[in-house]
């Protein structure tokens, strides 16, 4: 028999909360027999939806709570005044072993200082940083840290270096990942100094990482490597601005296909090749920003997630705890210190 | 009779120069009849192209030079030994008053070094930076930096904004530009200090530029602000995001199209509405990045361009000439100053 899979379910986090996340839940259960639920929510506003979802309600348990953390709550007002929110539980459930992961479409600064709280660091990682893989040329690609942490220094990269080589290993599937660190140019002398010192670091004879060298903006879709590693600015804005090009380049193709009769009826045919156009870009297919660097798993769906968007949330926290994530981040983790202890200790066979 | 005005064109830069340089000067000539070149290069190698393009012959000279930049020289090299390169020589033209404009298609980092020194900052300028318009859901924005700064306090990005409204009033025709500082959320406390540092300047009463606020990575494309203001490291990534996700698009709908034999028919249909759709994404009508800040105007091409795409940087160059950029650049700066220095003291009627 598989091992069981419980997965902490934030069920009022997200825009159409709890129905889409129940929903969700439910098509999850579907895809992954292993998976049961806790249920974190109003019991209330969750029977409604169980009745309908019965498959769902035989696999799950609900803990009430009448508290939820608001979209607009500061992450420390979260922290101080959320003890008994569902998405506080949730991770809760996590940290106390109740639970496998912990899934929530709820506020991210509130859902990320929670956790970083109450599941704690990992030891020998200092920063949790969010993580999101994405469609490229070759297939798909993770890139992190997608905002957690504004500013970062050298130590910072090299550890999101080894939490993306995890991650595409346990989620992604890849063997050996290839590991790219983001800069404004592949030569050794451009960039701050962060990205210059994790690169030497990364370079070191022996380190425990496949390293690519640095990679530009291009290389991100290209899929010129299977791990993207930034500071949280640059990784938000990078994300932000290809979901923005991204929704261009529909409304250009919409408003082209408009522009005469006989792109109209060329739309007609084309119908079918725009709609899997969309499919390979389905921003559902890639839901699920991950925190890493925590000792639990914990996963962030988009709050306007919809059912398939939540389904797939839920897959990338099963993922990583059928591929033992965390185990392999210890490992890592590991590997990294007596890489870098070997890097430190000088070689003196003359004394 | 109009003014003339006159480019410095380094005949040299550029992957396919001297041939696509002066196809792209010639081209420009049709387009501003009032425009007049001198062509610094191989005199050798111009002379065979000239005498296919006589309109451009009759409105050029040619100050000959065996010296060439190189693609991979690096910007110290360059200001060292390129003292006679076609590039050094355009920007000197410009420095002693004998042309309006320098335009080039070299390497971007030698003519950053060169034309700062040559040419020197704008006095209340302290760093000069790269911009470029490029295509929004609502028609056009500037960003800026775009890769000369790697790392910028909220001085610099103040100054980034002034610049960003100079350009948007003379190349982009717009009265009152709305400018974005870029950060990744729009609420106050977000961001590093120097985007916090410049959003608390640009919010002062009385200051001389109509700011939004903080802008995130969509809001680019989406067009919310005719400026988006940023350091050189996050606006170098986000420019290579959006090229490399309008190629992956680009890619997929290909694909998508050859899918199925319906498809393949509607694509028949659909050429003419796909072509529409690439000339709006066209890179060649976005071509000509240019250098800010700088007390002259220098324009830098792709490398890689052809005719239409050098023939669009001159046009930014000849439009930033005629609509005034430098003159307009000193009153901004004299109205900051004096926005600046009603900020520092304090208003004490009773001494």
């Amino acid at each position: 028999m598989r091992q069981r899979i419980i997965i902490a379910l934030d069920a009022m986090g997200g825009d159409h909360a709890p129905g889409s996340v129940l929903q969700g839940a439910n098509l999850a259960i579907e895809r992954f027999p292993e998976v049961d639920f806790i249920l974190f929510g109003i019991e209330n506003e969750l029977r409604p939806h169980l009745a309908l979802l019965p498959k769902l309600a035989s696999r799950s348990s609900i803990t009430h709570t009448n508290e939820v953390v608001s979209g607009d709550a500061k992450p420390s007002q979260a922290l101080r005044s959320g003890r008994r929110s569902s998405m506080r539980l949730a991770i809760d459930a996590v940290a106390e072993g109740r639970a496998d992961c912990v899934v929530s479409g709820g506020n991210t600064g509130a859902l990320m200082a929670m956790a970083k709280m109450a599941l704690r660091m990992l030891p020998g990682i200092d920063r949790p940083a969010m993580a999101s893989s994405f469609p490229t040329m070759r297939g798909e690609s993770v890139m992190l840290d997608l905002g957690a942490n504004v500013e970062c220094d050298a130590e910072n990269l090299v550890q999101f270096a080894l939490m993306g080589d995890v991650f595409a290993r346990t989620v992604l599937g890849r063997t050996r990942p290839l590991i790219g660190l983001l800069n404004i140019g592949s030569e050794e002398l451009k960039g701050n100094d962060a990205v210059r010192g994790a690169s030497a670091r990364l370079q070191q004879p022996g380190f425990p990482l496949h390293f690519h060298g640095f990679v530009e903006g291009t290389d991100i879709t290209a899929g010129t490597v299977d791990v993207i590693v930034t500071d949280g600015f640059t990784g938000n804005v990078a994300l932000k601005t290809a979901e923005g090009t991204v929704e261009l380049m529909t409304e250009f193709t919409r408003a082209a296909f408009r522009y005469s009769l006989l792109a109209r009826i060329g739309y007609l045919f084309s119908k079918g090749a725009l709609a899997k156009l969309r499919e390979r870009l389905d921003p559902r297919a890639y839901n699920g920003a991950v925190f890493l660097g925590l000792d639990g798993i914990a996963v962030k769906s988009h709050g306007s997630a919809d059912a398939v968007g939540f389904a797939n949330a839920i897959g990338v926290a099963v993922d990583m705890k059928i591929n033992g994530f965390l185990e392999k981040m210890r490992q890592g983790i590991a590997a990294l210190a007596s890489s870098g202890s070997l890097m430190e200790k000088p070689q003196s066979a003359s004394l």
